[in-house]
């Protein structure tokens, strides 16, 4: 009998601010970093997961993923990887820890690292990938993964069972599919505030060249920049690709309408984070103005419950889960079932570090056993710090080839976590 | 010239859970603590903020307070207190830890706390306590403290400038009646759901002989437990003495329509948190089917933002602002505003540790300067853990007495933040 004998943590910061990777109109200067935690076990494989944050702030959230220790250290790891709907239900219910919440922010993105982590556990003792692991199990087992708490009033459970069940009869064929063709991605590398005309107009180019139909640009510092970027980048690559933008939460309702409309004859595939990751009336009040322009949020949005409500309230035409900002996959797979049952497609944030690794598992769950659908879906993508990675993404003409290796794809090399280790490793000790 | 030289945190917890005070439907088995900090200045008065939680995670709290040490420390006092408008933005501005929230939870509480402390110390500086210290501001002075980012869809700092200039004439005729007759209180001492029958007969009859008439009780754990208890505790006080109801949380839109309904006949005044405070369309439509029961929520809604949409979807017929959930004293007078504009009446939450103190400031300035009306308001008060406090609150008659000391009421005795500090202190180095 196999058991949990540690949760062990480790703050891993990559110096990314030094050269304005990942820069936009909110975020000038981020450090990608990762609250990293091991399930230790004393017998066959450990679980990985972490936070993605930028920087400052990686200790505390560190600290939050320990206050949770007590609730697996000791555990018997059969038992709880045959449960982790009701591991996922566990944590989140620790009732003097939901006060720092209630499901959101540090506290909550801490329990979705646990959970995260034990789903990385459960696919290596199962011997296979998240995806392959999710779309193995019945409706049954699939509904049993969701904590329903705040969802019934758009979404039951039963619901929830008419659309796996609806889904099943093509799963096979779609799993093959993806093993032969891969799941739709996009790219943000060539839009990053931070960098020059110049550099911009070579990426775009060269995304084209690499296979991607859909590139992201940055928006939301000053409106004549964004008009001459749009511009340079819609000449490099032509009328025919798409172009998505995304704001960073950067306006007020008022002021994203005349913007946006300003931007709409460079045909924007979608704006994304316009405003507030919290206003969920906000979010339909644009989407109103701006049509046909598609609006698109929830690489911030806290849980499923906001989920659930820009989904009733019409608020988006495209619906972004990320990997480490909710509660993880069990809160995830609900927010799959909501955007199904609302006919929303899922194009999930990734980027970071190692949220590319992570998201393309629900992405390819959602395809072979919830949505079945491909269409107006895409993972974003963008080529930074895989090489960190034990099983990093592999990218094919512009499309995420399957995950093969076990697990979830969150754990990092070794190797990585030591020279990148805040602040002792050495990366760090030479000064930043 | 008067600078502050650190910022010195503290973990302060009470053994709460031990009596089971506190006790409701979410929250079994509290432990009182506040996540303490003080702005230490070479010269002059200190300034004491906190954020109240429930145990547990307390420590992630106080280190994500730490972390904003490097925007106060070695600051100039006098400029700091000039402008609290500028540090709030800055605080909530930290691109690298705002991604921690954005504006929510742990990391969004820190900046209150933080900002609560420049408070007190800006207050003490000027020999007046803080409701003053807001009542004496220009209607300028007092639109340049929000944050006006995500709001002006609902409200504009012109608008807020014609609702502060209404207000302005009957001032301080309306202060002198507060220093009269104080403002009015409401206790949910009698209601825990840990106690027994016989104990909240006998705790509503005593609310109600000192001079209470409005008495809050827990609800939503088992339906024919509620219906004994309000039973109970209207046969205790009679027909005409008010009885709120509070559901912490604990339903889904459609369980809680039935209930409440089944809870009518006991004419409740209000159904407080019935449930997520995240689900603000989930609130429209217990409203809609509840009504003419009014529906209250505010102690765990986590920014401006959510007050905007609770307001703007006609959610809510009481606003319940929190002194340390939200980003300070700042944030919360942007939600005085918001309320004010749509005519919402604000009964503050209190309670817990040291809420009492610090949230009596934000209504009775809201009285003097913003709504200009007392009707239909009224503070909690739970009679917890006061004596630990350099100024405690004083009731006389259900009415909260002004506070008269400089500051903003969030001193704790140093003595008693030395006996109750975790894990070191008297109290708890015993054992539990």
């Amino acid at each position: 009998m196999s058991r949990i004998v540690a949760l062990e943590v480790s703050d891993v910061r990559f110096p990314t601010s030094r050269e304005l990777d990942g820069s936009d109109a909110m975020n000038p200067d981020p450090d990608y970093s990762a609250a990293y935690l091991v399930l230790r076990t004393d017998e066959g494989p450990d679980g990985h997961g972490f936070v993605f944050t930028i920087g400052r702030g990686n200790d505390v959230q560190c600290a939050a993923i320990e206050l949770l220790a007590p609730h697996v250290v000791g555990r018997d790891v059969e038992k709880l990887c045959a449960d982790l709907g009701g591991l996922s239900r566990e944590l989140v219910s620790d009732s003097q820890l939901r006060w720092l919440g209630p499901e959101k922010g540090v506290m909550h993105m801490a329990v979705g690292a646990v959970v995260n982590a034990a789903w990385d556990l459960a696919a290596k003792r199962a011997g296979m990938p998240v995806w392959r692991l999710l779309a193995s199990l019945t409706p049954e087992q699939i509904v049993e993964l969701v904590d329903w708490r705040y969802l019934t009033d758009a979404l039951t459970p039963d619901e929830a069972l008419e659309i796996l069940r609806a889904a099943e009869p093509g799963r096979s064929e779609r799993l093959q599919r993806l093993e032969r063709e891969g799941y739709p991605g996009y790219t943000t590398s060539p839009g990053w505030l931070g960098y020059d005309d110049a550099k911009l107009a070579r990426l775009a180019t060269e995304a084209v060249a690499e296979g991607f139909d859909l590139i992201k640009l940055k928006v939301g510092a000053a409106l004549d920049d964004d008009v001459r970027r749009l511009g340079v980048a819609r000449a490099a690559v032509g009328p025919d690709v798409r172009i998505a933008i995304d704001a960073n939460q950067r306006f007020d309702v008022d002021t994203a309408i005349p913007w946006l409309r300003r931007l709409r004859e460079f045909n924007p595939w979608w704006i994304e984070e316009p405003t507030s990751p919290d206003d969920v009336l906000g979010h339909a009040a644009i989407r109103n103005a701006v049509a046909p322009m598609r609006v698109a949020t929830g690489e911030h949005v806290q849980n499923r419950v906001m989920f659930k409500q820009l989904l009733q309230a019409g608020a988006i035409d495209i619906l972004q889960i990320d990997a480490t900002r909710v509660g993880g996959v069990n809160e995830n797979v609900a927010i799959l079932l909501l955007a199904a049952k609302f006919g929303v497609p899922v194009c999930p944030h990734a980027g970071g570090v190692g949220l590319c690794e992570l998201v393309q598992h629900l992405a390819m769950f959602d395809y072979v056993a919830v949505s079945g659908a491909l269409d107006g879906r895409a993972i974003e993508y963008v080529d930074h710090l895989h090489e960190h990675f034990s099983t990093p993404v592999r990218i094919r003409d512009g499309r995420y080839q399957v995950p093969i290796d076990p697990g979830s794809g969150a754990e990092m090399l070794a190797d990585s976590r030591q020279r990148f280790a805040y602040p002792a490793g050495e990366v760090w000790r030479g000064g930043s």
